[in-house]
């Protein structure tokens, strides 16, 4: 089959075999791909990865021990658990600590042809929703993420750093929740095509006042975590929505002194995605593909989701 | 009247000027003083503090508006807040951004004859309670801080990484609350007298086991949050208590691969230091007394307050 794999480098490659699915996996068809910066970091490096990369998908699932899924259109959650350890009994097989995490930790990924995962991974889209909505929901899932690890009254200040995809996404749906958000970015155009719903943007956040209730940290550069520690309130919340690969060296007082809390934030449940989909049909996912590019030119594609202006690259299979 | 000074250097002088109480602030006579390991980053740097050292006491009221107050033997809560900003309205007067803070922030301290003090700040120390009890419901109370920032079900097993003063402070205020508690230190010594209640004492770290619920970073190094992020569980907490004048370098990936929680954890009501004195009489806090010096040996007590194997010095006045 085709494949976009990494192993020290990029190559795309048309011999790669057919994954065999385990029992109770099902084998995917993917349809359509999308790019992340994960992907990127993994390219320099981050997780050790080497396979097929790619873990944002839509796809039919074409074999499975069980014949409902058979024919269905599907995204799929990364994380393949265990299923028996503590954190999978009570949910979090996110956290599995034995887990394979798909095209980034012991799991061929989804750019190509096929891919496996169990089924229990599976959700179904439904027919109503584009591919190009759907290939969102792993993204959008992650954003809503937030919302599950913290409590909101709606009253709160909430800003997002970052004007990249994930910023974007976290912007559209805390301003689901909150109404007083702002996306600070340093690019003119993606603020511009972030703006739905109350959100507001801002660009450059040398103006922003203090005192913020909410800050998320999807910057994805190793200054926003001191940029949102300075506008952060005491007491208040910084949410980090950016896994970067180098070592930052932060002054940490403050988040003493201050009485801050910190907290990690990754993957989502694909339900509260496709929900969030329902509520808001018209949120604007698709302004936010910068490009779409056949399997055969992944490697082009991937140097497109590199430059500065790109958010979204898709790959269609 | 006497008092130990920082002003790039430490000076003990005789003849500074007894402070005047502003309207509605006390005026103490001190009786005894602790010298805390903020102090000693003080004496380093930190806050670019000026002036009389100085923020744990026991002491007697001496005059304020307030008759009420006069005679009264005192502990005092250090953060002087403007009282009208929305901070001070909440209750959270002590993260009041024009406040001024007992020997840390644009207040003299109080090591020296006299301090003074909003009235509000001030707590009567119960008849019962020793002068070598009470002046540890500063430190005790923000170790029971951490009871106020995190909900707690009993059941979660707790490290506490740091076997100076306010590790063994913060090991025996979860003590309280949790039946699985283990101190981590590297002085086999300060760990003996820690033990008290149920907590357990651990020398060196390097044989915890992993995926511990809550982490307390009360090492007052720089290596402290790292260490407590590798040992954390997935969704687990790490509470800071160090505030270390120095920067540090962290790999925040795990943070947000594992959903880290990290609360930045520092002064708390004296009232919860109280009660639980009242409640745990027999805390053995006198055992964490290493020396005391009379006032006019102030510095020698800060040169043994240095020393690795001190953990609490007391200065008598």
């Amino acid at each position: 089959m085709r494949a976009l794999t990494f192993d020290k480098r990029l190559r795309f490659v048309m011999d790669r075999p057919v994954p065999e699915p385990l029992p109770g996996w099902a084998l995917i068809r993917v349809q359509l791909a999308g790019i992340c910066k994960t992907d990127l970091e993994i390219m320099k490096g981050y997780m050790g990865f080497q396979g097929i990369l790619g873990h944002e998908f839509v796809g039919t699932v074409e074999a499975c021990d069980d014949s409902a899924w058979a024919g269905k259109r599907v995204a799929g959650e990364i994380n393949a658990a265990c299923g028996e350890c503590e954190l999978c009994r009570n949910g979090l097989g996110r956290h599995c600590p034995v887990r394979s995490v798909l095209g980034i930790q012991g799991l061929d990924g989804c750019m190509a042809d096929y891919c496996i995962l169990p089924s229990e991974n599976l959700i179904k889209i439904p027919e109503t929703m584009s591919d190009d909505m759907a290939v969102f929901i792993e993204p959008l899932s992650a954003a809503c993420e937030i919302l599950e690890q913290i409590h909101v009254t709606g009253n709160e200040r909430a800003i997002v750093l970052g004007d990249g995809r994930i910023g974007i996404l976290c912007a559209w749906v805390l301003s689901t929740a909150l109404s007083n958000v702002t996306l600070v970015g340093k690019h003119a155009d993606k603020l511009d095509l972030a703006r739905w719903n109350s959100l507001k943007t801002h660009l450059h956040s040398e103006q922003i006042e203090p005192g913020v209730d909410i800050v998320v940290d999807a910057t994805g550069s190793a200054n926003g975590l001191a940029e949102a520690i300075a506008m952060c309130r005491p007491r208040g919340t910084i949410i980090l929505k950016t896994t970067i690969a180098s070592q930052v060296q932060i002054d940490f007082a403050p988040v003493v002194i201050n009485e801050l809390t910190v907290i990690g934030s990754r993957c989502g449940k694909f339900i509260d995605g496709i929900n969030l989909l329902k509520s808001y049909p018209d949120i604007p996912l698709e302004k936010l593909i910068s490009a779409r590019y056949p399997i055969e030119q992944a490697i082009t594609a991937v140097a497109r989701a590199q430059q500065k202006d790109s958010i979204k690259v898709l790959i269609d299979l």
